[in-house]
């Protein structure tokens, strides 16, 4: 009788391993955090172009075959973008050295839109994610946090989501983001992998000083801006695949991100 | 008896759904097939213009702390990139309505890089594919098919990688990729969710007719072109996660595509 029952046993125990795809697409929703860049790609008020696309070819070849193609410029920080440690810290990783395991992670999501909605210049505080972590767990080194500011529906109206839309002003925008104390808690003791916002900056609007983005290139973590679809993702439990355009000397540049939901 | 030993087996059962993570990290080994866009990414021989980076800031800034930012003008299609349905076949998918489903998903990969020593404008026939099947199993729907040339070894020596390097000449290249029937077989009838080559173009340099292009595009099939680090890809058993820029009227653009291989 005990052969019986242990032959099941590791059947189970073999299978479990063997069967488990690297990816488990059949008990995922994806769901793409990327807003699309076209002629309403918000950039930063200041910037000097926005994304412009050039029509090379469209329509019927004298071979015969329809054939369409085109080229395009941008600024490497507009739309849903990367920013690589280089953009505010001198010598460190570009776009194309940001390593896969700080692109590829387990996601939480902490969430401040009530705190926001009163205030819109609200800043992440270290209060906010000790609370989150006594009602979860602790937040693990190689984390991805994505901070949910509710801001993401007042994309792409240039005003409501950067509090002004003077142009080229930069002296009067207002939205939340990520406070000093909480960046240094998250990257300099929790170690994790890189952080990302609903909103256009991990510095909130008021900033001058950019102290979290300075905090965040320092210690080589990347920061993911212009996330869309934040209200999409669970406090715990996605994954998140952020895969930035490999620009070789890149301070940054266009991300295509995706979460991986547990169904 | 009994009891004691179903305990266990239904521990195993239950700790096998409850602790599988969505992306497998732990027992995979990531392999990333993208090249960098700088001054060496390879366009084709026609193309308008290249990867270009204009830098907008390097350096201490007025504030005090280090600022750096660029902006860049591309085609869409160079270097590591994705071709869009719409590239050729008119209505069809844009980049940025590619479905994830087609990008993110189980891999094999083709080695025709003992044929395309012998001869650089070889095309992977469907007895290849049928061969490739004869040795592990059939090609399931859903999968990426990679075709390895062997071709990569020579990416950035244009004359090297495309046959030719005549300013602007594209009646002298010579590289290999797929042929017309292993297109039909691998779209037409495995229903692949997208193919991807260690070449230029899904189609093998000589091409005028740019068959395998029509096919894929007519079924909504993207390519993925300019792939690196493929001799580093199993033949059976690794994922691929392909994530283009999400170009609103795109018909293809930068791509970072990468490969979970199970170790």
């Amino acid at each position: 009788m005990r052969h019986a029952f242990l032959v099941p046993a590791l059947i189970v125990l073999g299978g479990c391993a063997a069967s488990r795809p690297l990816v488990d697409i059949d008990h995922s929703e994806l769901v793409d955090l990327t807003y699309t860049f076209d002629e309403h790609t918000l950039y930063w008020p200041n910037a000097p172009s926005a994304f412009e696309l050039q029509k090379l070819a469209y329509g019927r070849t004298q071979a015969g075959y329809f054939y369409a193609a085109n080229a395009f410029c941008t600024p490497e920080h507009g739309g849903t973008h990367m920013d690589a440690p280089i953009h505010f810290a001198e010598g460190k990783m570009t776009a194309a050295e940001v390593p896969l395991a700080r692109l590829i992670a387990p996601a939480v999501v902490i969430d401040v839109a009530a705190k926001a909605a009163e205030n819109p210049d609200y800043r992440l505080t270290a209060a906010d994610v000790l609370a989150w972590e006594s009602r979860h767990e602790p937040i693990t080194p190689g984390t991805i946090v994505l901070l949910r500011t509710g801001w993401g529906k007042r994309y792409p109206n240039r005003k409501a989501y950067f509090g002004d839309d003077t142009p080229g002003a930069i002296d009067k925008l207002h939205f939340p983001s990520y406070g000093e104390d909480a960046a240094r808690l998250l990257i300099g003791e929790r170690h994790v992998a890189a952080i990302g916002v609903d909103t256009a900056s991990i510095d909130h609007g008021p900033s001058r000083d950019f102290i979290v983005h300075r905090i965040a290139s320092e210690a080589e973590v990347p920061g993911f801006e212009n996330l869309a679809n934040l209200d999409r993702v669970p406090e715990r439990g996605a994954w998140v695949i952020a895969l930035p355009m490999k620009i070789a000397h890149g301070t940054g540049g266009p991300l295509r991100i995706v979460a991986l939901l547990r169904k």
